[in-house]
């Protein structure tokens, strides 16, 4: 059997029970960082688990699949996953290839950011689709998301922005040469995301929002220093990230089809009071 | 403190490492039973945890919420809801209440079904907003989620809707007489989903979808019995029951903008292969 394992959030005990059963018993245990990271190191998890535990990076997950499902037709094999299994891609394909194989899979599924942003206050009912954003560069400047954020927009939906984290990536020269040298993990703040939102209006010019459009910056969802922070777009890429502190952060940009409860709620992480109460009045209350 | 925390969906071993440490330490321990259920009765959690359980229903959580958080300046208080604790407009009015008597607040995220229905292979990222169905009478036919679907699918979008459940309801006789005696529960099935989909949309009339549009019924997400079946809805509201078994079901509804990768993957799920191919050729392949 392949057990798809979400780990959820934060560290090694946001296992389910389920779960840790399952990894204590496996044949092998296998944890896939690359599309999301625990804010605990790997060997915390192999004490806690009792077991080593194989790091499975993107090219393991997917050119070299048939070696983490190799004998799981007769033995337990555990797959790992930060946030919940199928909350990326890479799962459903692995799941496939499992099929191929004939190999049974089962899903024990966990928080994922997706919904345990609902912690931010405002109402999951609300959110339309979630987008990512990444490193821009001076010649790079991807603004696909744009286009998801103003389709939200125009319905007035909550727009859930996940952003970018960059582990075990070379730098050109290291990689032109060869070199198995990794730069140190960088992972995109709330304050750059709000920027490069603001730049790609600018870019685009198609108001689907703008400097003074609010929005929550959040910081380790469901760890233990778990912060909100909220204001304008603006205010957050100049005052957010000194608030919200360490990684991982995300971004959720508010629809105008606000509930006053949502209101009450989100105002307490303002880093202006004052100003979110104006913005507020003025272009979301009562709006539908 | 009072600590929020998720029980997952379908078990008392689905509760977070972190989550039962909590519960087994706490002054009392609330279960919130009426957003959502567990496939288990509160007795096997109360012998799981080694502790009572204190069933909070509707009247007690939304009007005594008082009571719950009593003493929770000094001592910690666990209140238990099944999948994520923000999933439900309530616990956001809960933690609100506890702010404004100085208690601090702690959220145990878990698997919720928003998150967990990527085991049915549509990407997240596809979902625009979750609606709700609730049972129709005679007389009374909500039709309101029409309109979100409708928003969903003229963006592309896949819709999560999740499915009625009567627990503790009284019948109309026995509410006018006082009688505290309650009819048996109700969980509404997919294929009455399905049914109730199409009856909306000959009331609406606006071509939101049909009943020819694809679509995955999934019961039990993540427990040991999940099931999922995909298929038109005419086909769903006819044959899904069947495959699909007892509660807890949920419908996804697909939008237009669907990848192969996702085509594989529930194309597994149907009730009729061939027609299902065909369908898909016809109306969603290649679509952006």
């Amino acid at each position: 059997m392949l057990y798809l394992i979400g780990l959820g959030l934060s560290d090694e005990t946001d296992i389910t029970v389920k779960g840790l059963e399952i990894v204590r018993k496996a044949a092998r245990v296998y944890l896939e960082n690359y599309t999301a990271i625990l804010l605990v190191e790997t060997k915390v998890l192999e004490e806690y688990y009792g077991r080593p535990v194989i790091v499975a990076d993107r090219e393991m997950v997917e050119s070299d699949s048939d070696s983490i499902l190799k004998g799981a037709e007769t033995e337990d094999v555990a797959f790992l996953v930060v946030g919940d299994p199928y909350g990326a891609t890479t799962h459903t394909d692995l799941t496939i290839r499992a099929r191929e194989l004939s190999i049974p899979t089962t899903c024990i599924p966990n928080a994922s950011i997706m919904s345990a942003i609902g912690a931010a206050g405002l109402q999951l009912y609300n959110y339309g689709q979630t987008v990512s954003m990444v490193f821009f560069t001076d010649s790079w400047k991807p603004t696909s998301f744009y286009d998801r954020v103003k389709e939200n927009r125009t319905i007035g939906l909550h727009t859930l922005v996940l952003l970018d984290i960059k582990v075990k990536e070379q730098s050109l020269e290291n990689m032109a040469r060869g070199r198995l040298i990794y730069e140190p993990p960088r992972y995109m703040t709330v304050g750059q995301c709000a920027e490069q939102m603001l730049e790609s209006e600018e870019i685009r010019g198609e108001n689907a929002y703008g400097p003074e459009s609010l929005a929550v910056g959040a910081a380790r969802v469901g760890a233990k220093g778990e912060t909100f922070v909220s204001g304008t777009l603006k205010e957050l890429a100049e005052g957010a990230d000194e608030v919200l502190g360490g990684p991982l952060h995300s971004l959720v940009l508010l629809g105008r089809r606000t509930h006053e409860l949502e209101h009450v709620f989100v105002r307490e992480f303002a880093l202006d009071k004052g100003r979110w109460d104006e913005v507020w009045k003025r272009d979301y209350e009562g709006r539908t």
